[in-house]
């Protein structure tokens, strides 16, 4: 595999085979391309997609690992035109990089190898969009990360689509997936109050996370103020509250911000959430925004799913997400 | 079985034995009568119900060939009595005819024999209602085919609940569950702008399926634009506009209208669809409309269920359009 | 286990071992205490929460009888704070007492338990809150006997979240689950009037059970009328009107009132019905009622769950009426 | 009803209706004749089949009330003609008379219904062979205690395969799934030394039921035994010990007798057990011989069924038993 | 995809992509190769394996069509190396050619289909030993009618593993998944006296199935009597007798062979049947024979599997096979 | 939590609450004692258990930490008297020690606890025999290596149950599950040739596994070997192999040496593997033998499971071995 292009990656693990020579009406296996042996003219592409599949570093045991590839395998049942906004996707390139290499037992190693993907392809091809697909919600520490190693002048603002804060302590567990908000936090990558949580609710946060919250100045909209609200204007809230401060703005969505009931294979789903339909509107908006400059799908772990409901629901999402992104 | 009055049809599988003379507060099985050796007293009747177990012609594998079946097991569960309208179903008398018969190997025969019990309901006894238990979205194409054999004269209109268009060309795949809207059109059974379509959403349309639905003057109403104005104002805009042009309206819901969650069995169900409160006021509605006069529900495959949800579903959305009739 | 307080109840089966000594931020596992070999001190305990395993008495076949024994399970899955209203429920002691005696083959009996542990704690604690885990809706009946045994001279209403009236003749089948409202209101341990349900909605009830609820001058909203005047309204109207007449309301949710799609679990669960949030959002307006002073849940059979979205619902609920509690 | 025979039976819910004339090469479901309106000529038939859905007597809660029911529609699969041994059950005329009726809460009334049952097959048409479909294991002291009834001169043997004893103390759990044996010897229907039990194994009994089973004189092949000497080796000896001594020997067949592997149903399944052919070849050695009288087959949950496994199995035992019945 | 060798096939949906440059040591999903966009040199390759996806043809609905996706999918668990023998498949090149097309709405054009790709497969490279994965076994009449077709003077023996004879008459029902040996010998395709069937047993087949097949001359070995010989010596015997007669055999695995227990996934399988063990050893006797030129492996549907236990046994026979293969 | 003896132990996470004085006659949940708050008399203690939940160390994800917590719920439906034998386990005094502590991102560090607390308790109690749930196959060699800490001067020999050799190189992939053995032989904690394993089969080891282990001077026996000789015969010649080399033979039984219908959680089973049957006799020799010292039971994913039939079968695997540690 001398020759492909990213030593951190590795190529996906299997390529959807062509059957037709259509360009357009084809399916989103058919658009989305696949890195291969050589490397790709990265000036013909709009968008890179990136699979991050660690889940080693989830505090309860998740499978969140199969995610990227039960994406992969789901997407072959969307088209690439979107009827209710009249768009069709394949008018972006886009190419699906692979998955970032994992090691077995050192989880630090694969947090490194994390943020160097986002690094070389900030690097090599700034001018793509990078949607990643983890994984567990540990990993949008380490890609923010390779963005302000990449881009050290630029201010980052978080916007996380969550039940939970992941402000837990990283020296009590180490970079898990509770921790990814504190971790950008505390080793000084983002600023507390560029970050803006909306869907938190319920019973899933503790006192003193909330407490850290709000000393750090971070953002917050709950799931039952986001209702009242309507969602698209809590997301355009937030967007106007973060464009004012920081140059890029990046969008985290944790699955389990979906009611258990819309989105069964988030490991912690709780009743009380976000409808999908929600979700895809919300990120639609997040997409349409100039400064939305990069966007994570994370903490979905397929073997929880319901039929193929939630990982339905996330290629949703991310197609949602690329449909705000034509519309700009 | 040589009294059995339709060649056709096969007799339903089973028939359920009435433990009590209760005429009143009954259950939906004990309500409903079975076809049996001797040809019934038509006059009596008010809706006939009919199972169209056929799913060979799905462009996926389908189990929908199931769902009379399950249909029939799961309406046990349901009373006569609609509390919130306050009207008893039994008011009405409901035979079950029994399935279509169905060739293991030849499609197109099962296709001519469907075509064939819609005539001969027509014929035989044109005052029933008659509600059509699918099968997939094929047999919808024959069921209105055999209508307009029985009412040559008769302008036929298509109300259609569906996340697809069904504009998928029958030269390509022939009379198969992804074509029957073309497949009335092409063959000039129907006339293009007298179809309305409510649910379409999402990735799951070509877009030369569009293009084709708006060069033949299809109206429809997506899923978005149907939650904006409200599911009740949208089938009664359709139904008005559908009663100037036409004499007969047939009522067809494809069960992957709803939305994944709330219909699962649904081979081709999505994140984004109606729900199941949503479905059941749209076809009442419909069920009130003089010019409705017939029915089918299509494309529910029980073994992707999940409990008995996406069956009771579809009992449910039975009864209600029948509440519906009840209040005309 | 000679000196274990209640000679009617068993001891939970097992008991959370603590694993810090924290005493904020903890988790309900945590916070719920276990009763134990030696008798409490009664007056420090705000809260007794009481298992009632019982569902031999269900019309069809349910395994209720091991909710309590998941609920305390899932409860290990939430933390105290509710961040919605910034209200810690750790400011209340909470106990869980075990569960209720059960005899393997005598229904009768094992009633009798149910009532005399309702007696016990109105006797030995009448100031703590109880919260009881069905079981079946039978339950409810010998509760609500047990608590009109205590208190004889109060007058008790009834608000019932529920699909059904449970109003069907304990004459025919005994004191089962379809029977409790008709049980109380027959034993003259209340007047139908004092009944409110919230929930009832679609095909499963008999004409003549409504005929009955209006002859005995119960008060109802359907779901339906809920949904249009808005859950919270529809609650505060049933308070209102109780208030007026009774001393004590006691609030019993059957968990199939939720609809079939966020209640799976629940033998009878139907679509239609009331989604979790906006049971959470009732429960806790009548939480927050000063003559709420009792409630349960019942009717939810963990072996239907999907996931453990029934289960964590149930919870949810429970910890929801207690959040009103703490809002008084 | 006022016709139907049984004051103590329901008729079967449902009636397969024949598709066909054919009086051979037919399936089970068209042989099995089912019990209507009007007596049957009782001389006609040779095996009577009744369904005794009772489990809310088993100690931890049971759903084998539905197994008569899944039986009856998994026979549906099996053709009458067994081509291992060239013999067509078709030559014997079977019926199924339904279900014992079941009081929803009282156990004992059900109970008496059970032993009236059997007395009213034994007096009415003793000729004929009575084939029950549990239920859990309490039933078969109720129709063990109707044949003695019926017979009271008779030595009644039981032939049990079984994990268990089922030895446990009535006086302590009423008469439950675990104590048919004892219930049976401490009523005096039978003698200890005439029960053979065949299965045990494993860390299922307790010691005290074995020192029990030793004072009484009982029987017993474990598991490892019958395997060592091959299973048709330990049904003979065991047929040739009771021939020795009783006239009628009365067959019950404990479906958790099976591996857990085999008969994932059974609520007590454990692994270590029988295998599924293993349990073939026993049955049908024994229906082979002239003392066995009457078989059950009991303890079966098609909730927890893996596909249709167990219940396959179920229908395949009773049907192995009919072809050695045909072999006398 | 015009250059593909193969107008009646389509290409594999998928293509494994490498990770590694290794040659030994792979896995199976490494080892078989795909076809591509151009010809294969075919003197290079030993092994073609061919998918038919075909199971419209069922008589009862079935998800076989799905068999060979899932056989790919599968096989990347498996390593070539072979430790009970110590061989290495690996020593053999082997090549997936994708599927057979298949039309939706035509089984009598997808089975021809089906007959040409086995002609072309005979006829550009007649030295690979092609392997097909069903499909219903409708196919095998298709397949060994298209071998006939290429090597029309050569006698064909039938060595077939099944539960069931498949000697329905294709007059009633078309050419079905009930009918393709009789299929076979009515189109004089092959002698009834060539097939040997193994693993019969139960209550599965027909009586005037079991009389055609001994008039027809048809061999079989009962599953008890294989068993009570051994299965290696059953497997002897019978293609000892096949080889003096017949210049081709020809395997075919019916999947529901096995007992219900080792192979859940088959639509017709039941208790009682061969174990996994078994049917390994059986398939690698037979691989060994230079007679045996040809296999497939259908009825397998593996939306009904339990977890992979099906499909993984699918792929273990299709290499136990190949293992004896290596050993000729 | 100061008290508890061992730092690197969690306490279980609950505790069984016993409901009876009774010290016969028990269940497995009553008779192993559970660590608390004081330091155990080790004195009265014959055997410890303890939990080791690792399995971030897994090459493909795995749940089985959830297994310890698994096996204590399940061990509640065993008792402690072995029918098949006579022999009551109570008659050994069993502690639980609760859970070795798991760092949410170390995995080295968490090795490290898995070392110390084999050192531990071969230093503060070496007369009990230690019994531990994995886990994944990883932790082994930490707990042989934890072993030869605390007794550096004894020759430590494996007796391995398992479809695989373990023998990966972890310079590759770290000290992960598929390296254990290889791990132990470079470490030098024990020689090639005091390993035994038993089980192997099939086509999931990789040739240059063998070309090791054959070079290292391993023993294996494999399935086919075994079942050829009788697994008995297999276990028994191990052992005395083995006990002429070594002061300790150490069992260590991966789940995954069940075939996959008997064992369907184990994440590698594979079909053509040993029945739980056969394993049960195995174990009980091993325990039999007075140089096996310790033994662990690893690989089981309890998320995988169908039904409990994995676990029920760990427990009694657990059970069989201490059976055969009384029977010395
Ligand atoms: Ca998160
Ligand atoms: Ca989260
Ligand atoms: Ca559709
Ligand atoms: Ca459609
Ligand atoms: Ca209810
Ligand atoms: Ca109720
Ligand atoms: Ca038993
Ligand atoms: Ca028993
Ligand atoms: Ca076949
Ligand atoms: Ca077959
Ligand atoms: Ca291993
Ligand atoms: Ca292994």
């Amino acid at each position: 595999m001398s020759s492909y292009p990213y030593p951190m990656l590795d190529k996906p693990s299997m390529i959807w085979s062509r059957q037709t020579d259509k360009s357009k009406d084809i399916k989103v296996h058919e658009w989305i391309e696949t890195a291969g042996e050589a490397e790709p003219n990265w000036e013909d592409y709009d968008v890179t997609i990136l699979g991050v599949p660690l889940s080693k570093s989830s505090i309860s045991t998740s499978a969140a690992s199969e995610n990227p590839e039960a994406m992969r395998q789901a997407w072959k049942a969307f088209s690439t035109y979107n009827l209710d906004e009249e768009i069709d996707l394949a008018q972006l390139k886009a190419i699906d990089l692979g998955n970032v290499k994992q090691h077995v037992t050192n989880i630090e190693y694969t947090h490194q190898q994390i943020q160097d993907a986002m690094v070389a392809m900030r690097t090599n091809h700034p001018h793509t969009l990078p949607i990643s697909m983890g994984g567990d919600h540990s990993i949008t520490a380490m890609l923010v990360k390779g963005w302000k190693q990449a881009h050290p002048n630029e201010n980052i603002g978080i916007l996380q689509l969550d039940t939970h804060f992941d402000l837990r302590d990283p020296k009590l567990i180490g970079p898990a997936n509770g921790t990814p908000i504190r971790n950008l936090i505390e080793s000084e990558t983002i600023q507390g109050n560029h970050v803006h949580n909306i869907g938190l609710h319920g019973f899933f946060n503790a006192k003193e996370l909330k407490d850290f919250a709000d000393k750090a100045g971070l953002h917050y909209t709950t799931m039952k103020q986001a209702r009242k609200k309507g969602i698209s204007n809590a997301i355009n809230y937030a967007l106007h509250q973060l464009e004012e401060e920081v140059d890029t703005i990046y969008l985290t969505v944790d699955m389990d911000v979906l009611d258990i009931v819309h989105g069964p294979a988030a490991p912690a789903a709780t009743p009380g959430g976000m409808y999908s339909e929600e979700l895809f509107e919300a990120v639609q908006i997040a997409g349409q925004h100039i400064k939305v400059k990069a966007m994570d799908i994370v903490c979905l772990d397929p073997r929880k799913d319901v039929g193929e409901q939630s990982v339905k629901s996330a290629v949703h999402t991310m197609l949602s997400f690329l449909t705000g992104y034509c519309k700009r």
